[in-house]
């Protein structure tokens, strides 16, 4: 235990998810989380029509409004510091984590296109949402010509850029709306925005720019001259000649690694949220990697496997490995002097929501009283490993993991007249958890040691019934890291480092993490008839997801066509 | 139009169902329905426990208790006749028709062992309803012996005797349960035991021995010798040394063809149902099959297919044809002197309603005073085809047609996080008419030709949205009967013939069938898409329905250790 200050100081962590904003005050000694707040982002995903508009969106697109970020950064943030009571002078330095690539086009002085009013009826002066996945025929795109062209990008990605990512959606941008494009003095992630709007100062995130836009941390000639670089403006160029210059007028700015001082907090926005003007803000982080501190983990060898509505695997380890299945391989991307590894599954809990909210609600409605995901859970915790029959594929949401590929979608196998809800809601978890494992035997088989599993994220916390399936299906413990938010917790810990109250993140996670809450055990009993359900998935996975002319392909041409796009 | 007799004579039709038995009263000369009662079984389909007990019945099961056929036997023709106000000894003739293959044992005065209190707590008492499908391992054995014996039945079954009929259904019941099997005197189809209950007769059908029993009509040194046969003894031995006389023992009694008079009304059942002493009673039919001439189809060439639960498809044609996807072959056993064919899916409306019902039904929930049929219906109506980028598989209660194979189970493939529950219904439906359209192909390639489509049904009557998908995805124009419920009017048909009414069932088609109600034009924008959606159904059907390997019947083996059986 450290001795107590004199006077209490905290962190304030912002934790800015798909739907809502959360702001935490966090002791900055103990780690405690003294008061938090969240608040809902009014527009919350725009995926049918823009507000007010009737005109249909095109299929698997997912915007946002910037203005709502603010909205919420301000009334979560009041509301966190009201409720803690701490004097704005303790409040000693923020950090922030946003989604991503959740990406926003501006103009010169970071206002968003979207508040220009002869830009806000198109679609593409939006906040492009990380989920918006209409851009694959660019990211496609984006790969053949990186592929030709053996950019350095393609090794650190594992072989595919994503439609999630920077280059797709401005690439989309360019193709859709090129006065759009045009517009847009700057195309920057939502997270080093708001890093903008906080200190005045546009600022980027090392690990945003490694993760998702293309700089690559290469030796150049020896370790001495290694750098961080972009592709170069001839790859740019064989896209299309309009975004030869892309970086260079519209992206580039300094690049700060995790836990640098990004700027300290303007006059007018100090003013705002009730904190004391030059406080010093740290630069942006990805919502899922501030969890890794915050699950008490700075070494190699441990997994953090951050549960929500998408799963993220985070991993550092001493080696560099290009291994499919990895997303991303960013120097100091997750912990500093480590190669940050960085793996997905792009649907998880947005699969139970989607069946449990979109299909079978009724459960809701007959009880209204009872948490839906109660009721289907403990009916499903009832059932037997494959005693309903049920297998599914885990891809609502496309993959991220090892097929790489947005195009693909949900599949389900097995149904009778007798199949319940209950039995296709922990056929869905059991999806899930193949899609985890296929996550970590890429890592391990491509030289990767996974030591440790840890668990953290809403579903960790608060579903039992998957935590156990899924360290029956991995074979393996898994620890639940203790936090009910390691996203908020994580960020103030990086606001903690860029304001200096501790040397590295290392130290600040050696003292505000808490210790792990609970391990599950693999059940030897249910091990055995997993493994036999997890070869069905793999051979389903192969078959319907490697093979380029696969149903699901085609189906999503078919669908394409129909659709007029 | 015939001249009106002095006082107007009435057939009576009973239609027995899976849920409720209908009986209506029908006027003997214009087919016009003047009064009708539907009552369901009390106990309508048993499937997860015997009514009080809690001990789990086997997956699969489908029993009924027989007592309910009889109770609303009573109760629905009373309940039509006084509605009618016809006077006893005006209703000149009763038809049945009758679930098949709908199995019960019963003892030598045909009282069901289910009545016998020392039975009545083991399952294979009880009737097994044509959806009992836990006899697959009985109907495997029965084809395996059945091809190396090159057994006559195997052709007219189109290669594959099923799980439904009867002798997987009474081999089951000798290796669960040999003590039902000795205590049983007879097993009898339901539709035979109604009969026998109404005429104290035990008198069979030709059609459902023909179609259900393994009767088979084959020349024996040329036309003139032709003559219906059972399998060998050899053959029920091979299976099973006690089976050897189960057919000379336990089933044997005259067979009778199509419209025959059965015999008279006993007085305690005339009293019973209030009608008048010795009323002819016509041999049972099989329920869908007694559409046929209800829809007007006394003829080669015209295919009608029912649609309800699951949907027959019946063709008659003077030719002989043995061909994949037909599962039955009978001389006279859908019109006199023609081969009789009989395909069929497993699942049609029991999947809507799986859905609809158990699965989303919120949709009735939230708007408690509209069909949710309605609902979805409405809104799927309003979706493009291929549109939704779904595609279903049939499989819900296994395939009854090409593959014929219940262990089959549902595919759906194509989800993602928008997909809405009216996409889902539409799919389901598109994957039915593509089921319907590989049964019309299997007809047509294989030489039968299929002149006209006539649907009758529930759901041709009830479902435009469905309708029209069939006739895009068959591209052919399909009729709709105008008889509501053209099983009853099909069975009083039969009971005019037995009365002699008519001399032939054309006769009364003729005259009692009315004129198709409405034709649907396969609308040809839509055609297109269909087509290339037909052929990803071709495909998914081939890869998962043909490989003895596939994921489905390995997970069919999964799911049967885990619940140990």
């Amino acid at each position: 235990m450290p001795a107590p200050a004199s006077k209490p100081r905290y962190a304030l962590g912002i934790d800015f998810g798909t739907l809502s904003a959360r702001a935490a005050v966090v002791d900055l000694d103990t780690g405690a989380e003294v008061a938090a707040s969240v608040r809902e982002y009014p527009h919350a995903v725009i995926e049918r029509t823009l507000p007010g508009d009737t005109q249909p969106l095109e299929p698997e697109t997912a915007l946002q409004d910037p203005r709502d970020y603010l909205e919420v950064l301000v009334s979560a943030t009041r509301s966190a510091v009201d409720q803690s009571g701490a004097p704005a002078e303790s409040i000693v330095g923020i950090g922030i984590d946003f989604t991503s690539c959740t990406l926003l086009p501006t103009l010169k002085d970071g206002t968003p296109l979207v508040e220009v009013p002869s830009y806000e009826s198109n679609p593409h002066a939006w906040a492009k949402l990380w989920k918006h996945h209409s851009a694959q025929p660019e990211a496609d795109r984006i790969n053949e010509i990186g592929q030709e062209r053996d950019e350095a990008f393609v090794r650190a990605y594992g072989g595919g850029y994503s439609s999630e990512w920077a280059f797709s959606k401005i690439l989309q941008t360019l193709h859709d709306a090129p006065e759009i494009y045009r517009a847009a003095d700057r195309f920057i992630e939502a997270g080093d925005w708001i890093v903008w709007r906080l200190t005045g100062m546009e600022r980027r995130s090392l690990s945003l720019a490694g993760f998702k836009a293309m700089a690559v941390y290469e030796a150049q000639g020896g370790p001495e001259g290694a750098e961080w670089t972009y592709p170069s403006l001839e790859f740019f160029s064989a896209l299309h000649p309009d975004l030869r210059d892309v970086v260079t007028h519209k992206m580039d700015a300094p690049l700060l690694p995790l836990g640098a001082r990004a700027g300290g907090l303007t006059p007018a926005m100090a003013s705002r949220l009730g904190l004391a003007p030059d406080t010093p803000v740290a630069a942006a982080n990805i919502d899922a990697h501030v969890a890794t501190p915050a699950c008490g983990v700075a070494e190699p060898g441990r997994m953090v496997m951050i549960l929500g509505t998408s799963t993220c695997h985070l991993m550092a380890d001493d080696r560099q490995v290009h291994a499919e299945g990895v997303c991303g391989v960013v120097r100091d991307g997750v912990l500093p002097g480590l190669w940050g590894y960085e793996a997905g599954q792009a649907g998880v809990g947005d699969i139970f929501a989607w069946f449990v909210d979109r299909i079978a609600p009724s459960q809701a409605l007959s009880a209204p009283n009872s948490d839906p995901y109660d009721v289907l859970g403990t009916e499903a915790a009832g059932l037997s490993p494959g005693a309903s029959g049920l297998l599914a594929l885990d891809w609502w949401n496309g993959s991220r993991s090892v097929l790489m590929d947005t195009r693909l979608s949900g599949v389900l196998l097995g149904m009778t007249l007798s199949t319940r809800p209950a039995e296709i809601y922990r056929a869905l978890i059991e999806a899930t958890a193949f899609g985890a494992r296929k996550v970590v035997e890429a890592f391990t088989t491509q030289g990767i040691g996974v030591r440790d599993l840890v668990a953290c994220g809403g579903l960790a916390k608060k579903n039992p019934l998957l935590m156990q399936i899924y360290a029956d299906v991995l074979n393996r413990p898994i620890e639940v890291a203790a936090s009910e938010q390691t996203c908020a917790l994580g960020a103030a810990m990086y606001g903690a480092v860029a304001a200096g109250a501790y040397d590295t993140i290392r130290d600040a996670a050696d003292r505000m993490a808490p210790k792990a809450e609970r391990t599950y055990e693999p059940n030897p009993a249910d091990v055995s008839t997993y493994e036999a359900l997890f070869r069905e998935y793999h051979r389903m996975h192969d078959l319907l997801g490697r093979d380029s002319d696969s149903a699901l392909k085609r189906l999503r041409n078919i669908r394409d066509t129909a659709l007029g796009f």
